[in-house]
Formats: C-alpha cells, structure tokens, sequence
C-alpha cells in the first residue's frame, strides 16, 4: 500500500531544503539568524496566550468570591474587559505607551491604529526578539489587566456603564500612559526606576483604580454592621481555585514573557524566581491566614499564593531564588494585614484586589531595591523605586478618582439598593449564574 | 559543598559542543536547519495542544449552556468526541484528508494507519515546518472539532448510540473529504477557493452537520410552546464562560497554527486578527442583544465573541486588521438575528452552535472575497468562495441528513419522552451532574 | 502620520544584526547553537507549564469525585501540594533525584538548595537541551505530582496536618531517592531498567503512597455497608471533566518534555501515542465499565483516559502507535476491574487514584518489556522492567506506610467521626465549597 507522506518525496524535499542552504557557498545568515528569531517569537506568542488566560483567571477568581446572585455579572465585566483593553490598545494605548521618547519624559504619542502591510510579511519591522505583532498582543494583553484588578474590587455594587466607562479611560489612556514613563522609555526609565514586569505599572495601578473605585462606592450593604464585618460567602470556592491556578500559569507568562525574548538562562531564571515567590505567598498567607484567624482559611492561601506572584513580578530578574523566598513570603503576610486593614477602614474590596494588587505590588517594586542585583553585580537603588512607586501612585489614584468622581456626579456609580439586595444578575442580564434543578 | 550541576562539567559539554560544530571546518548545516526546524515543530505541537483544549471549551460551553439535568450527558458525550475524532483520524481520516491527489480531484485515499518507523526519529520525514507525527496530530485534533460542534446542537434529546454512530462517519469519512478539496490538493484548491484555517472546512462543516441534526430531530419538549420560545436555563453561566474562554485561546492554535509553521510575521500577524475579530464579535453580540432582547446578554456577548473568531477564521492571514474588526463585528450581529430566525422557524439549537458555526463560518468565507488580499497585493476573488461554500455545504448538509435519517428510520435518533423529561443523566448514565449538598 | 514602529529603524536595527552575525568573517557558533538551545529550552519551559496545570487538573478530578461537604479541603491539599512539592525540591529534592552517582547507586546527595548566579544568565550550566532552572523547575513539578496522587484515593477523612507531613517527607525525600535510581543515573538505570516519563517514578510510586494510606486510614465511614458498596456522589461532574482535560492536556509537557528537548521527531512521536493511549484508554474505561455496571458510566470513562495516559507514559517514546493503542485499551479495562477489586477489599480510593496510578503504572512499566523496541531495534528486555517495578514498588509502599503507620501512632491520621460526617469544610475551613443561593 503506497502512502503519500511515506513515499521518498518528503525525504527529497528536506534535503534539498539543506543543499539550497549549502550552495549559497557561505551559510545564509538568514537562515541563521531565523532560527533564534523565530524561537523567541514563538516564547512571546505563547507569552501572550498566557497572559490571556489570565483573564480567565480573574474571572473564576472573582465569581468564585463573589455571591452567586452576582455570578453573571462579574463575568460579563470580566469577558468585556480583555475586549475593551485589546480594542483600545490597538486604537490609541499602543502608540502612548510606545510613543518613541524623543527626549525621556511624560508624555507623546505615536498615532492612531496599527498600520503595518497587511499580508503578515512583518518579520522586516521587528526588533531582536519579536515582530511588531506580537508586541502589540502581548502588551494589548498586559493592559487589559490592570482594568481586570479593579473589577474585582468593586463588584457586586457598581453599575455596569460606570464600570465600562472608566474601564475604556483607565486602560485606553492612563495605563499607557503611566507605562510610558518606563517601558516607553520615558522620564522614570531615565530616572533609574526598575519594574521588570509591572508590580507597579500594572499591578499597583490597576489597585490604586480599585482604592478610589471602592472609596467612591462605599462598603456593600451589610457589610459592616454594627463595627463587625459580615461574611458575603463567595459562591464557588471550585471556580476562585480555579481561577488562581489559571493566574499561576498565566504568570509564566506575564512574568517569562517580559524577558521580551526566549532567551534561556533569563527567562528560565524568572520561572523559578516566580515559583518560588508564589509558593511561600502561599505559605505566609496560611501562616498569617491562621493566626489571625485560627483556621486554615484558605482564601487566605489563595490570596497568599497572588500575592507572592505580584510580589515577585518587579524583580523577578534581579533577585536570586533564596530572596524572592523571601518577597514572597512577606508578601503572603502583608496581604492577610492589608484585607484585616482595609476591614477596619469600612474600605470592601470583594476579592482583596488592593490588598493583593496594589500593597503587594509596592512592596514588590521596593524589594527590588532591597534585594535586587543589576546585572554588573551591584546593588539595585532604592530610592528610585520609591520615586515610581510614588509617582506612578499619585497618578493612578488620581486619575482614577477623578473618573469616578465624575462619573458618581453625573451618572452615579451605584446599583440601587433593590437591586444590589436582590442580585445584579436578574436586573441587568436576566439570568442566573447557576440553574442546577433535577425535578421539573 | 561540591554540586553536580555547578561543577564545570557541563559548562564542558557545551563548549564541545560548539566546537564539534565548528572542527567540521564549513558550518554543520543540520543544525542550522534543525534550529529553525525544531522551533516550527515547537510552534505546531503547542498550536496542538491549544486546539486540544477547544474541546474542553466546548465541553464548557455546552454543559453550561444546557440544562443540569443532561450535564453529564453532554461532558460524556463531549470526552468521547476527540477520542472518536482522534481515533477515526489515525485509522482512515488523516489519508483520506491528505491523500496525494496525482490531478486535483474530489477522491482519494493514502491507505490505512500511520505506520513510520517507531522510534521517533521521524524527521527525515518531515516537510518544511513540522514532522509527520506533529502533522497528524495537528490535524486529528481539527477534525474532532468538527464533530462537537454537532454535538451542541443536539443536546438533550439525542440518543446517545447515534449520536457516536453519526460521529464516527461524519469525523471518520465526511469531514476528512470535504477537506481534502481543498488542504489535501483537491478540486476546490484548484479552483481558486481559499479558507485559511476552515471557517467553512471545520465550522460550517459542522454547523451543516448540526442543522440537518436539530431539523431530523426536531425541537425539544417545551421549548416552542403556543407561538413563544421558553428559556431552557443553563446550568452554569461559569462553566460556559469558561469554555468561551478557553475557545479563544485555542483559537490562537487553531488559527495561529493554520500557517504550519512558525513563521514570525504571518503566525502573530493572524494572532492579531483572530483576536481583533474575536473582540468585534463580542461587542457585535452586545449590542444587537441589547437591541433585541433589551438587556445586557451576556449569552449573546459570548456567542458573539465565538461568531467573531468563527468569522475571522476563513482569512485571518489576508484581511487587514482594520477589516477584521468589521469581520468579527458583523458576525456577532448575525449571531443574534440567526438565533431569532432559528426559533422563529422551530429549529432549536441549545447552544446556538448553528448560528455561531454555520452562519458566521459562511460569513467568515466570503469575507475572504470581499476584504481579504492575496500576498502580491491583489484583491482575493469573490466567486471561488462561493463555489466553495456552495460545495462543501451541499456536501456537508446532504451526508449529515442522509446519516441521521438513516439512523432514525433504522433506530430512532432520540430518547423518550419521559427520559428527555426526566433528563438524560440518571436514565443513561445514572448519576447527576451536581451533587451540592450539606446536610446528610 | 508618522509611526515610530513603521520607521526604517527597526528594519536597520535587524540589518546590523544580521550583518554583525556575517562580519565574524566565519559564522557566529554560538547564534547558530542559540537558536536550536532556545528553541529546545523554550519547549522545556512550555513542558514545565503544561505539568504545572496537571495540579489543577488533579484538585479538579478529586474535588469534583468527591462529596461537596469536602471540597474546601481538597482544594486546599491539592493548592498547598504543588505549593510543598517545589519548596522541597528546591530545598533538598533536585540534588537527591540528580545527586550526580560518582558510580550507579542508591544513594547520594548533591547539596541543599540551588546556587547558581543570581542575575538569569546560566546558559553556561546548561546541558544540551535546557537551561539549570529550567531543569529544576520542570523537575519540581514531577515531583509534586507523586503526592498529588495520594491526595486523591485519601480525601475525606485523612488529617490535613497528617496529610502535610506526609507530604514533606514523601515527595521532599522518597520520591526523589527512588527518582535517582532511573533518572539521576543509580542503580536501576544500570541495571537496564526503562521509565521514559514515570509510569513507575512518578504514577505508581504516588500510587504506592495511596494504597499504603487507604489501608492505615480505613474506609469512609458508610461505605461499606452489610456488604455494599455505597456510593458517595461526587460534587460536580464537570469540574471532574475539567480536570481530566487539563490531565490530558498536562500530559503533553509530561511525557513530551520528558524527550528533555523539543527534539522534532521524539517529542512529536511521543505526543501521539500518548494521545492514542488516552483515547484507546477512554473507550477500554467505556466497554468495561458497560460491561460491569450495565450503564454509561462517565467516571469509568475519565478514569480509564487517565489509565491510558499513566500506561503509556512508561514507554511512549519506544512503543509503536499501534500497541499504544494496545496499553491503552488494556489499561482502561484494568482500572474498572481493580476498582471492582478494591472495593471487594474494602480498601476505599475516593477517586480511583490507585486503580489508575499503580495499577496502570505497573503495568505500563511492563508493557515497555513487551512491545517496547530501542532505537536498535530490538525489543526491550522485560525482566529489568520486573526489577524496577519490584524495587520502586517495595520501596514507595514501605516507605509511606512506615510514614502514616509512626503518623497513627503519635497523633492519628484520620479526622473525628463528626468532622467526618458534617464535613471537613465547616470544622477545618470554617467555609463551604459552594454558596449558591438566590433568596436572602
């Protein structure tokens, strides 16, 4: 029985696939240089769908948090949201966030839209690791998740045009912008801030969104009651577990991918590093979770285990195994005395996005002036790290009051008090998150 | 403290490597090539395993979009499709797919079975970007996808004895035939017709298959009731999001892979587009849901979101980003008029895969001819789409009927009454979906 | 409008490159190895992700088998596992499994911790096919998978601080030792012994673990009843499937990044036959579970895919893909009957876990002495086959039976019957896997 692809010509056609190259009398260098391009190419395509499943990871980690009555509310802002961000990325956030500096500083802008030939041929236009495509994915993907943080702070209560609203001003204009500062190549760059893959830059300003979100919205109702804090029991621990492990995983990613090539020994070094951070963020936060509480909270794992992930993300490159050990186990605590906190403060973020997002990112970015190593052998700077921190703070909290300030005084921010009782799901999407009948 | 790992011993063994390289005096030209060989390779086992986990997406959205009650049902049903499909594919599939057409034709087959050498060492066997084993395995995955389509759109009233039968001839024999006109060399491919990663070979493939099914069996009980359509509730708006999720990120394999190779410029070229459309087609579903159905629907931005990569598919490596974005739009538009038309003609389709699949496949097929362009520059013709379309479905619309109308007459091709009642899981399977209880 | 990304510079920038490469008169070896090295380290590191997925594949498959009133504490094992499973390996695990035997032994031990330099670049340490870290961080997510198992068969009853110890001394010293023996190159690799991937390693010493756990523990109360076997409903089928899915999808970087390269034709080979052998395992599961139950029995399904992927995982790269179908199907077969079989013992796996891991891990091991062939071509022997199962086998039961029997004895393994019996969630957890609830 004859078969095509047994048959010699595939054979045939490999080598001459081979003699072509060698007749060129010297290698092609095309050839050659291809290879290594093409590898890292494929490191940040896949890099990309990484930090996309990410979004799913949000999304199982706050419907899982979140009351069931909320369920498809949460997951329809948490389906819009990678939408919004890709959408608004490709017509203005690429080209803030990447204007080309002409001189370090605060602000450009490099045009509307993608306009490269159409036919894929991009290979031309790519720099060392990777085409122009794959750029623009792989950051469309990281913008979307510094709205995502927010989202999960201020569910359950927030209107869904409020929330879309700002999430298209948020991600379409101050993420890139605040990210132009230091991946653009802008004026914190030049001041010798460090954030490798977005503690700050996506982490902490996606959570100082969540702070003034929940600031403006208020608690809940029934939150707190009486100077106690009422347990809104998540609907499904299944799906926030989920959810988790899906961040873990996109985290390779996130953190693999912002090596901006697939160059072996760094990107292997970052795998570890955010491992490691996420493993004892795990363990501070059950440490933590358990005295405080006395029980094995689990939530507080969770949590933890982010924590360490966000941690770890701005030095990942720079701090050795045996320190991100230990930034992510500070991390697992600081998130259990961030959430008891914000408690204290009447301050309700549904799924602890401030204390996971933005505390743990701070403090991640400041490790990196504590524990971090340049790649001459030296000491990181601190003050630099706090010079971003501070800078990319006071913007990302302000501009993100001032969106919903103006939004609570012309729309208002809030579902009505019927409605937030008796779940958003019903009012707004006419659906139930969970129908699990078996008599009829 | 000696280590293994730190001792100079292996920083030895790569330095003889490179120079066990370099004494061959002229550049070994295997491992030039095998660098950029293995990378492609790498790129299509990866774009593998993510068209892998669309089943499990689909599994999502299927069970969660279908009554609890027939949850296990459907997630059987839904397991052995790839098994079937993976199967069917190694036996008879993958050589009647790819036959080696001696002229273009509508017929052939390679014989049965793969059968190279067994230790692996299969390269030598390989065309350009990926080996045999990785070809068949890239493929195999593809044609099971076609099949679970069908399987959406039957659900809860199917037997599940032709539901495997119908499988096994529409994945083993239908589906691999129809492709091979136009992937495998045959007569499509010569006329001109271009369908980059199967918006009609895979999807309207199925969603003929789907349609011929749902007609033959007719709606379900209650679901068409004094001129109303009566809401089946889902069993899980999570677990379908989930799915829809996981649908997108294997359609970065699906499409991405489609180039068969890792190519840097046209793989993450079709990355953004796929994802461009995907976007559209979400918010294309929210706003014509929300002109229909006057509420947020977050079903419609779902299957919008579906239509919108279904769309896409057909040219994702020759229709320019911006003209993606009016792609994917319009197909979450015709996702929401296509589901109101099939409840207006009784054709009830429990996940809308007709819509998503049939329809927005078409689209995503014409499409081509309407604003893809071809590598030299020029337009991409209208009419071999078309011939395509009108080919491949009469072709996929007749053998799905005739199967299914064989087997009803022969069998029957639904359950009871008073099993579709009561649901599928306790009388098939006996045991339930969900068992969420607290007190014993 | 100008474009910073469609300037002339990014295409001089790639230029230079290129010509930088061509000006070393000689081509540049390392680019040329560089490209091959990361394509193959980038597989590895896409491997290392894809077992890392396998931990939520394994918290989906026992939390959705296994009663609701448990779930929090499943997930809360099957979180801290992985969690446990790479800080050990990173603190003792790696340099026990690949101490570096100055001749084949059975023990040896390279040193606490890991110590490379801190700032990523330790391709230099490199062996071929994958950087130091990315060795360690692959092997870190075997290791955690041997405990995971015993997770499985010991759920709803075990003492979680039984369960963390065990754990700790499990995979932190016995699985890395009896590792060492294979794979870091000890006495069973001398001895001719054949494990590609750790149907014996890995699969049946967790297996091991389970069984010696199950016997020490007892069944759950009410399992055993007058001679009945009473069954316990699983939570949620669909997280199950989900879990099975992922399984499948993990064992894509299990058993093909077990090639420890991205090796085109050895990593492409073994991805088919073990997707063959879950298929053949899936419908092996289907017959016999038809068979005995007289029913479509899901879980005998997903179990017997799981069967099929543990069976050949011993020899999916030396077994033709016929005969994988062969393990498969056989293996699928086997784990209803031991199922059968352990219940007539009254030895009580919650999810098959022994059924599945041990027994298809010995016989997987086996199958490798029966229809393996070695690159020679000649067949593999299968006394050495016997040895290791023999060897691995005494040695993981041994080993964690003397751990849960010292357990017993000092502080008891196994939970209050009224923790039991209301649940471990509410008395350890102090929260309920699942709030679904539409009323307040």
């Amino acid at each position: 029985m004859e078969k095509f692809f047994l048959s010699e010509l595939p054979l045939a056609i490999r080598e001459s696939t081979l003699e072509a190259t060698a007749s060129a009398d010297s290698i092609d260098l095309s050839i050659v240089a291809e290879g290594l391009f093409t590898a890292n190419n494929i490191w940040m395509m896949m890099a990309t769908a990484l930090v996309f499943i990410m979004h799913l990871g949000f999304a199982g980690v706050e419907a899982g948090f979140s009351q069931s009555k909320n369920t498809v509310n949460i997951l329809f802002k948490n389906t819009l949201t990678p939408v919004i961000g890709i959408l608004t990325y490709y017509i203005i956030g690429f080209n803030l966030m990447y204007p080309g500096y002409e001189t370090p500083g605060w602000f450009a802008f490099g045009g509307f839209f993608l306009d490269l030939p159409v036919n894929g041929n991009s290979a031309d236009y790519a720099s060392g690791g990777y085409t122009y495509w794959t750029d623009f994915l792989f950051q469309a993907m990281f913008a979307a998740t510094a709205a995502t943080i927010v989202s999960g702070a201020v569910a359950e209560r927030i209107k869904i045009s409020s929330y879309i609203t700002f999430t298209l001003l948020f991600v379409g204009i101050v993420y890139p912008i605040v990210g132009s500062w230091k991946w653009g190549g802008g004026a914190l760059d030049a001041a010798g801030f460090y954030d490798f893959a977005g503690s700050t830059l996506v982490h902490s300003v996606g959570g100082w969104g969540a702070l003034a979100g929940i600031m403006l919205l208020g608690p809940r109702i029934g939150k707190y009651v009486d100077g106690k804090v009422i347990d809104k029991p998540g609907s499904s621990v299944p799906l926030a577990t989920i959810g988790v492990f899906l961040l873990w995983l996109g985290w390779f990613g996130f953190n693999g991918g912002s090596v901006l090539s697939g160059d072996p020994g760094k990107v292997s070094f970052v795998l570890v590093t955010t491992s490691l951070g996420a493993c004892t963020g795990a363990i501070g936060g059950l440490f933590a979770g358990y005295f405080v509480f006395k029980r094995l909270d689990f939530g507080m794992v969770l949590n933890g285990l982010l924590a360490g992930l966000v941690g770890i993300t701005a030095g990942a490159d720079v701090i050795s195994p045996g320190w991100a050990l230990v930034v992510g186990f500070v991390a697992g605590i600081m998130v259990v005395l961030s959430a008891i906190t914000l408690d204290k403060l009447k301050l309700d973020d549904c799924v602890g996005a401030v204390s996971v997002h933005l505390v743990c990112g701070v403090w991640g970015t400041l490790a990196v002036g504590i524990f971090g190593v340049a790649a001459d052998g030296t000491p990181m700077p601190f003050l630099p790290q706090l010079y971003g921190v501070a800078v990319c703070g006071a913007t990302a909290f302000a501009s993100a009051y001032i969106i919903f300030f103006v939004l609570k005084k012309l729309f208002g921010i809030r579902v009505s008090e019927q409605h937030e009782i008796e779940g958003l799901d019903s009012h707004e999407h006419g659906i139930r998150g969970y129908t699990i009948v078996y008599d009829e």
